[in-house]
């Protein structure tokens, strides 16, 4: 089996890392939704100031063979802050291709946050998972997670384009 | 009625934010979660990488009456990054006191990080509530929000403490 890496994303991965972004919102049958471009990843994640961070899993070449590193995977998180708890990490997105999945890849993108967080003094990660994605549930539930909608009933709810601009007065 | 003013918290209002997250967090009967300190709350959003903003609601004094502006609830919140529609903003906490209710505070708050959201380019702000907290799911709804968790079924999941570290290998 060929061998996988999880590493800090470059700018230069931002092409891959938007062809997988649009993966995972068609899986999440929520593609429509999708409005970002290279460019924007490449100013917001790379920049002085940037807004986001990302691991990216590789499958690395086989020695003897002219086969480039290729990303299968990746997980994109920030700093949030809990009021609770302080400084945490909000994993936004974690996807791993279809064909690459069952190898342990998606644990390994989880450990590695799991890592980044406990180096930059957090004491939680959160994340957000569709109820109908069993795997990726039982995944995160194995791995120790605990379903705080399910626990404590917690909904998420978002203000966007035109109710925002009407709140706004705008 | 006096009069509400809706303005940017400043450092030493961090005694008056820790008293209303406490307050908060025991009405979401989770009061045993809260671990902040002032001092945190001071190095954390008040230093030169604020890793949140915070909006504080005040009663202003009644001309000719003895009486300091009084902190009567807030709004806690952080940018954060959407892989879909880029920057945005996370409501973090939203409180007003309960004899405080009922005189639309909290709707001038939303309103207030609406603005900030706009101002900012951001096209979208989330926030969390409690599913038996009724009354502040009808306010957002009415202030046009949608509930995600119903709509698309999104469940807040948390890795914390001793599951991070072992995560980790720690």
């Amino acid at each position: 089996m060929a061998s996988v890496r999880i590493r800090e994303a470059k700018e230069g991965d931002c092409g891959d890392i938007l062809r997988l972004i649009r993966e995972l919102a068609e899986y999440e049958k929520l593609s429509d939704q999708v409005k970002i471009s290279e460019e924007a990843l490449r100013a917001d994640g790379f920049g002085e100031n940037p807004l986001y961070h990302c691991l990216v899993a590789e499958i690395l070449p086989v020695p003897g063979e002219l086969q480039e590193p290729c990303v299968v995977g990746y997980g994109l998180y920030y700093f949030i802050y809990s009021t609770w708890k302080g400084r945490s990490i909000y994993l936004e997105d974690i996807y791993v291709m279809p064909e690459y999945r069952g190898q342990g890849i998606g644990s390994k993108i989880i450990k590695t946050v799991a890592k980044v967080a406990l180096d930059q003094g957090c004491s939680q990660f959160r994340l957000a998972v569709l109820d109908w994605n069993k795997t990726a549930m039982d995944l995160y539930k194995a791995l120790g997670a605990q379903d705080l909608t399910e626990a404590e009933g917690w909904h998420s709810f978002c203000f966007k384009g035109e109710a925002m601009r009407e709140l706004a007065g705008r």
